[in-house]
């Protein structure tokens, strides 16, 4: 009876901390308070907090009681592991990059593999009873195609967004699109012929090298440092040896490392498009899950003369079904919209006025504050999972937002058998060589942290711990 | 009084006529009959009749009484017209196809400028309400991205459709998309580098021209009979002196012309694809649009190691904002599933499974009967008013089936001003210069027969008349 009490409780608390009733490094009931409140005997409060503790939600303090346990203290960064020389490289595929993409849509096991959000948050309810009432009423069914550029609706939201990112643009200078990697594909196609050079961050999202590969393009991974992104001396080399076309930046919590590049690297990388007269695309689709308090400012906040292609979705922020994304492709407006036309002719109407309609409501707001918090204690979470389960020489990216973490193991570590070990348990991450056209990161090994955390998802991240220890 | 009764009789038998009571060809009700059944006079009924003669819509046969008029009873075909010699040509672009296609979203005025269906057929009805019952129940929101493969319900309802094509497929060999444009895309993609030739028609869709531009490619006009379509032998040499890397053809009431390849040459064509080890990617768009009893054949029907890249969609026989297509790569599935992978990433599940679940019910089908008469209807009834209101060296192609009537006029007139001076009496065409790489159409354009005629169209294709008078 005592043991059901002390577990019920201890479920209780999690629960209140899962939902942000208590946030990290705040300071939980005291056991004489929480023993009052709940009518249980000290014994059982204490062995609930002794269970919290063990499961790594909470830690004691001498003197001071229980708190929220935070991140790693010290969160240990991955180091700057790249190639003194980056040169360009064609990029191989393999199968490997869609099988992790397939595993998004699984429904059982336990998937950290690709970027998607958490969809159960309420704004998830709120698009799908627009997309019925909008479908219901207003439907653009029997109107023919929308236009090229998009709807007006939809462009005039995201120029009124974009003010956050320190973007002021006309809805006209804004095209509507399928998301952000159809967004990028556009402008990529719009800038480079195959054979051309695209310089890519170090490790660089695996869609995009995927992309890359199937232009019949070369990649130069340019390093980055786990705080700062982007490493402005590296690029400028670069930019000296190689002739560039275009450079690609996730420029706001980069995937996988989380980073985001500050705003005078920001500005000294455009002055050096403006010194090497290229372009540069910024993929800024993760710019609104920010863990501190202001939103960061855009690459396109600083372009004074339309060499930024800027790209973004709400395929991170509302529902990735949704397929609605844009770009402000500067100068190169009219080569943008004529692929957008020549590849598909226009986009459905539908999902761009449910978007339209829910950023007009102000809810779209009120979910971006919930889920910043939510995703900013998940997070934490994850690094205390780590750092109980994973092997003492892992390190680990700390993300000021977006969704992702990066981890690096010892170099003996191969991470795509972890992958398929973990697979078999079905248990799924994205393995660090997708990342990399140098074969730079077979050890690493990039996990989502957006669901909220469940006993099925706790183990499953013991589970790759103990896969880790035995094979180390 | 009387005059009222025979306008009202003549409004009577011309709706009955639109919505197919009385059927091309068909003997109408005779003078007798109709004054007994209406409760009018004769004078009454002849006035009607005299009014339906007038407007195009019945012809009077001596001793036999009135009949649903014909199309022109000779029609005439617009000539070879084409150079002797087909040579590769960059293709130039010009603001005014994408000029064209805003027209389609044209809620006032009389568009016939583009290959838009009549969206006011109950199917239209049921793909909303559909819509609306599946993003209620059994939504995809909240479960992450759609495979790159697409929707297998969809891709299965596509496989059991194709058989009527003669194509016997699994779904497994099918991709999905976001449209036939797309599917074309993505097998242009997959199968060509800039710089490199495809063969068209001659005449050629614009869309498709656009898309060889935008991709660096060459086009190289083969032409076409207006009855038969592509020249086996203009194709056979245009292979011994060019390097074709590949052939796009509209197997099935193709865009501009309306005709079909006849089996035989669609099997000499395939034979070719053999001799010279190429692939063809085949856009059957429209061919379930037949006005004949049978579906014609597809180039993938005689297909055997996997050279025709079939394309197709439901824009024209339910809506094109589903955005929804398909195509079976055969040999090149791995390229054409990368390049959809990486240009979007995946479909949006919701408007497949809207489109599987149409399909399945059978009202697709009843849809399809229905339509198929009525387009059959409007074409006719376009032709009968060409003959009487353009001027009489007008030439026109007699499709099988499709959306679109080719008209050829005397080459002094400039098919491009034409378009001008309709634009601004809010009457839209779409101009030959768009169909030719080689200039070869400035005297052409194409109208659009899909909607049901009304008097405002009536009358928009009587001022057309009047501007080519004009232009004389």
């Amino acid at each position: 009876m005592e043991n059901l009490l002390y577990n019920q409780l201890a479920d209780q608390l999690t629960s209140h901390i899962r939902t942000g009733v208590y946030k990290i490094g705040e300071r939980l009931p005291s056991v004489r308070a929480l023993a009052k409140r709940e009518q249980v005997s000290i014994a059982t409060v204490n062995s609930a907090y002794a269970q919290l503790e063990d499961r790594g939600w909470v830690e004691a303090r001498p003197k001071s009681g229980y708190f929220v346990r935070r991140a790693s203290q010290e969160p240990i960064e991955p180091p700057n592991a790249y190639p003194l020389k980056p040169r360009p490289r064609p990029v191989s595929t393999t199968e490997l990059a869609m099988e992790v993409q397939r595993g998004s849509a699984l429904t059982q096991g336990a998937s950290f593999c690709t970027a998607v959000p958490d969809l159960s948050f309420p704004i998830n309810g709120i698009v799908q009873r627009t997309f019925t009432r909008l479908s219901r009423t207003g439907s653009p069914f029997g109107q023919g195609y929308d236009s090229p550029e998009g709807l007006f609706a939809l462009r005039q939201q995201i120029a009124r967004r974009a003010i956050d990112a320190g973007i002021h643009i006309s809805p006209d200078a804004l095209i509507t699109t399928m998301g952000a990697q159809n967004s990028i594909a556009l402008a990529l196609r719009a800038l480079t012929v195959p054979g051309d050079t695209v310089a890519v961050e170090s490790p660089c999202y695996f869609g995009l090298l995927q992309m890359i590969e199937s232009f019949g393009l070369k990649a130069i991974e340019i390093p980055c440092d786990p705080q700062t992104g982007l490493s402005v001396d590296a690029l400028k080399l670069a930019l000296q040896q190689w002739p560039i076309k275009t450079i690609l930046s996730i420029s706001n919590f980069s995937n996988p490392l989380g980073c985001s590049i500050p705003d005078a690297n920001k500005r000294a990388i455009i002055g050096l498009l403006q010194q090497y007269d290229i372009c540069l695309i910024e993929d800024d689709i993760y710019g609104e899950l920010h863990f501190g308090e202001r939103r960061p400012k855009t690459f396109k906040a600083f372009d004074e003369d339309g060499r930024v292609l800027w790209c973004s979705s709400v395929s991170k922020t509302m529902d990735p079904q949704l397929r609605v994304g844009w770009i402000a492709p500067g100068r190169h407006y009219q080569k943008v919209v004529q692929q957008k036309y020549v590849n598909s002719i226009a986009s459905p109407t539908l999902p761009q006025s449910v978007t339209a309609d829910v950023m007009e409501q102000g809810q779209f707001d009120r979910h971006l504050r919930q889920a910043r918090l939510a995703y900013q204690q998940r997070c934490a979470h994850l690094l205390v999972l780590a750092r109980d389960y994973f092997p003492a020489e892992t390190r680990a990216s700390s993300p000021q937002g977006g969704l992702v973490v990066w981890f690096e193991m010892p170099k003996h570590i191969d991470a795509t058998a972890l992958y398929l070990h973990c697979r078999e348990a079905d248990v799924r991450l994205a393995p660090g060589e997708l990342f990399s056209v140098a074969g730079l990161y077979q050890h690493c090994f990039r996990l989502n942290f957006a669901k909220p955390w469940t006993a099925a998802r706790e183990e499953a991240i013991a589970l790759i711990g103990r896969q880790l220890k035995a094979m180390s």
